[in-house]
This record gives C-alpha cells, structure tokens and sequence, in this order.
C-alpha cells in the first residue's frame, strides 16, 4: 500500500471517530477590524462591482465572472476577460466567498480586500495597466469621488485599498442563509428528507467532511501545514487523473514554488454547490453526481455506489440557499464624455 | 450651390418657420395590441435581459452592450460580443428606445419584439446558432418554463416570439422621466437655467429640431420617404468626414441596398445623451462638445461660435432623466449540470 494512502486511511479514521460538527450558516460574516460595514461602503462597493469600466475597455466588471444574479460564478468551464481571453480556471461563486478563510483556489488571497485587487490588474481578466491607473480613472467620475468620500470619510484620496475595502464590504452583504440545511440545523427536523439524511451522514461517514468543515464546508477552523490546502488528487493513478485533466495545474504550487504544494487547492465550499456546475479548478466536470464520483475515488479512494453517488447528491442540494434580493446600483456616469475608448 | 444643399436649406427654413414642438417624455410607452404589457412578462423579460446563457458560450447577456445600470449603453465606441469581436456600430441606449418608432442605428427592425431576435443569433454579438437552438436552452431551464407559463399561459410551448415578446415587456419599464427639460414642460420654469433656455431655442432656430423632433427627440412622428432616415452628412465635403470616418458605413443603404438610403440613418434620440457618450454610429467622437460641432457643420453647414456650442451642451444636459430604481432579478439554475460547456 502506498505509504501516503495508509496515512490518509489512518486521518480519515480519526476524523470519522471525532465526527464532523455541521453547522447552520450564521447570521453574520466576519468582518476585519480595519474594515468595519458601512451602508455607504456597501453601495459603493455595489457600484464598483458592477462596473466595466474597471477594465481597460469597459467589457468586463466583477460581476461578469462572479455574477450575483446568477449564483456568483459564470456557469462556464473557465472565467473569461477582456478580448474574449481564457482564463485557467473557474469562477468561484462570490456568494459565501466572506466566510472562506483565504481567496482564490490558490488561496494566495488572505482576504476578500487582497482578492479584489487582483483580478484588475490580471491581463487576461480586467486588463488595467496598473492600480495607479485604476484610481486615475475612478477620479475623472465625480459620482465615485462623492462615493468616496462619503464611504471614507477620514480619506483625503480614493485608493486601491479603499476601493478593496468597499468591494470587500459589499461581498460580505452576499450570503445565502435558510437553506433546507441550516433550517434543519436550527430545529425544523422536517426541513431535510429521509435521502438528504442519508446523504449528510455518509459524507460524514466516509470522511468527506474531514475537509468539508465548517459553516460553509470550506475547510474552516480546519488547518493543515500553512492552511487549508489539500492535494487533488489525494491520491493519484485513478482513470479521473487524466480523464479530467487533474495535475496540469499545479495549484498551490504556483504561489509558493515549494514541492509539497504541488496540487494542492483550498477546500471549495459545498454551499450553493448544485447550481454552481461545471466543477473543480478547471471546469471539466459538467454534473454534480459525476464530481462526487471523483472525489470519492481521487481523495477517498472509494468507488461509490450509484444510490450513494444519488444520496450525497441530494444533501449537497440541500445546501442550496436563499438569494437575498437585491436592488441594482445606477452606475456614476462622466457627462459629455466618454472614459473607455478603444485601447 | 449644390442641389442638395438649396433643398435642404428650404426644408430648414418651413422647419423654422413651423417651428418644433417640444414635449415632455409620455408616463406611458407605446405598446403594441398583440404584447400588452403584465408583471409576469415584465419580470420573464428582465431575466432573460440579464442571461448570458442567452449567448452561445456564457458570456453576453443583452445587458452586456446595453447595460441598464450605465445609461443603457456601454460607454464604448463599437459593441463587444463573443471572443471579444467588436461590432461595426455603437450601444445604442435601451433607455427609452420603446419611444422610438424604429430600432437598431438603421432602422431595421419595426419593434423592440423584433429587434430582440437579432443580437441572439448574430456571430459578432451573442452568436446562438439559430433561434430554436436558443428556445432548446431556455427549455432544459425550470425556472424559465415556469415563468413562461405564467407569463404566457394561452401558449403551450416557449418560442422565440413569446421570448420576444418578454424582453420587449422589460424594455417598455425602462424609461427616464423627470429630466429639468421634462418638468420645465409641465410647467417648472425654474427647471431651466438661462443657459440651458439658450440652447433650447438655438436647437429650434438653427434647425436641428427639423429632425430631433418628439417626445424622444428621435423623429417621431417625422416622417420622410419610407421612414425616420437622414443622411449623415447631409452636405458631404466638410473636414469631418474624414476626421471621423463618417461615410465609411452606408447605413440604412446595407438594409435596402437602395441608392439613395446610402449613409442615411434613424434619428438618434437626445435623451441622456449628455451620458452616453462616445457618438454617433461609430463612436469616434468622444465629447458631446464636438458631436455639436460635427452635427451643426454636416447636417446644417454652420459653424457654431464656442457660445453657441456651450449653450447647446447645457440644454442636451437638461434632457438627463431619472433612471428607476430596479430590483436585481435572480436567474433560473439548472442543477447539478451547466448549460454553457466551452463551444
């Protein structure tokens, strides 16, 4: 036996012996001490969420790939960006995005306000030529200045960090709570039915939940080495690895260049994760069942059972929470001008 | 003096002689007999607007080039489509293009339930390989046969006419009224500074409101040979057409391919048009400033003084209008599978 599978075999067994503890979505996101909510950085963040302008021509806003109306992601394989570039991996939905305790499938984000600031500046997403220019074009819309001010009162200048933290706040507004899960988790025993039982105990069961803890089942509370990164696969050779194009990327490795991170990934959330198709890093699962039967076999090393495959599916749609409603921002125009002309 | 030129100065003088009459923006858009309008239409149209599923890769919703959160345009010169191919013409406004009596920049479809049918199948823009491909889509969307039932309870099946009609609904809420220019005409003489009056009776003097004329500014009710269309330029030969490439696209003549349609187009609206900048058909002129200059030297042969520019600018300001607030809609899922695999 592979001496990194008994490993994995003896971590599982603790986990199933100490049990995962489920628990419901809270109420509340948690939020930095150097950024506390404000209604006014909310609706500014809203704005600049929404606008395309924060990409050099104008095509792509925030919302293109993490898109709120839809879920938070783009239901695509791969995120796409200025001049219709590919990126090399999926759109992580923004909603629940606040309770993860690093961004980015990588993780190479500590928080929602480092994240914000790197897709401008990615050349194959937004396209700004730099953050300096981003806040140089901010300043030419008198509507983002009053924004500003209002939001940062204590602020002489509209800056990258100021324009994260209002982006920042408004993701901590999209939360999706009262899902049939958290209204079981909080008493209503009917509100989950006899196969979503069965399927939230085996995931238990089988381990699963060793990595899927916490409130958004993304690994929090739950640390490994530098933090929640684990490998995909765990553990290699099955007919997935190739299959689905598993190691090509080499994830965490990425950020840190050191030999263990290789394929490594922060645990995805499994909240809101029927409607957030296609899966994995890359897109390349297009069903929900099929991405169960992959993670049972690449990090459980199980070949599951098609009415285990249909239970586990049938928890994971009661994750599905609800979608607060939303009223849309009007963008801050710049009057008898245009700011996005062709590059 | 060329031909063209007398005839067209005889035309400007009845005009000023007639005088246009300036009317403030209807409460109620005009609504065809076989689509009146209904909340469950209304609501079915916003979500199907703000869908990129409606393009063939996931990507462009009708709200990408036309994004009713920015002034109904895009802020750019040409639209941007699939694969970030760029159009040949400028986002016309969606605000209040229920008021005008044809659509597209050329006038091509009769009705915004018309119009609706064509981004969806062009290459450049959506890219859906035909219409029933697209109802194929819609169909594999619960949440769309719902509400396409209740929106259309007599039809037993989705078609591209009913979706049509759907999107022409939300169109028809999408309106701007309460600019200073509209409560002046209801009879709010302080509404209007002394500039902006200026300029409001220049436009009629000099002529421009020969062909701005309505409640949208866009020609309604002016008719000329088959419809609303004027040459741009109308006196061929000034430096601008150059400058701006103006003549390069026939216009209404690629529809007709009639002679005498070449470089003619339909009257742009006036309203919001301080905001949506950059200009005309291709979006070469950044500034509303010089659009003035451009229009006064090609349509009229003038060359307006500064002053007279000025002026001008601050009456087309004026007719900026209240844009409603909307609530977000949340669309359909499909779950457990995605709709839009990488074509």
């Amino acid at each position: 036996m592979h001496l990194r599978k008994i490993l994995f075999t003896l971590t599982v067994l603790f986990t199933v012996t100490a049990r995962a503890e489920f628990k419901a979505l809270p109420d509340k996101v948690p939020t930095p001490a150097d950024n506390p909510m404000t209604p006014e950085k909310v609706e500014l963040g809203k704005m600049l969420w929404f606008d395309p302008r924060l990409s050099i021509d104008g095509t792509i806003s925030c919302n293109s790939c993490h898109n709120v109306m839809f879920h938070g992601g783009d239901g695509r394989p791969v995120g796409v960006g200025i001049h219709g570039q590919r990126g090399g991996r999926g759109s992580p939905t923004v909603w629940n995005a606040a309770f993860q305790t690093v961004q980015f499938w990588d993780g190479r984000a500590p928080s929602l306000e480092e994240q914000a600031k790197g897709p401008l500046i990615n050349g194959v997403e937004m396209g700004m030529t730099s953050h300096d220019f981003t806040i140089e074009r901010l300043k030419k819309i008198p509507g983002y200045v009053e924004a500003f001010k209002k939001a940062f009162p204590k602020e002489k200048r509209i800056t990258i960090d100021t324009m994260a933290k209002a982006l920042a706040s408004y993701e901590r507004t999209l939360i999706t709570p009262n899902s049939p899960f958290d209204k079981y988790m909080k008493g209503d025993k009917k509100a989950l039915n006899a196969q979503e039982l069965r399927g939230m105990k085996l995931v238990d069961e089988i381990g699963c939940t060793s990595c899927h803890t916490g409130e958004n089942f993304s690994g929090e509370g739950f640390k490994m080495g530098e933090g929640n990164y684990q490998p995909f696969p765990q553990i290699p050779g099955s007919k997935y690895d190739k299959l689905y194009d598993i190691t090509a990327d080499l994830g965490r490795y990425e950020v840190t260049k050191k030999a263990e991170d290789k394929n490594k990934w922060r645990v995805p959330t499994w909240r809101n994760v029927a409607i957030t198709a296609p899966y994995f890093h890359n897109g390349k699962v297009k069903t929900l069942d099929e991405a169960v039967r992959v993670m049972a076999k690449t990090q459980l090393d199980m070949d599951l059972k098609e009415n285990q495959v249909a239970d586990i599916v049938a928890f994971l749609n009661s994750l599905t929470g609800e979608f607060p409603k939303q009223q849309m921002p009007q963008l801050p125009n710049t009057v008898n001008m245009s700011l996005t002309p062709e590059p």
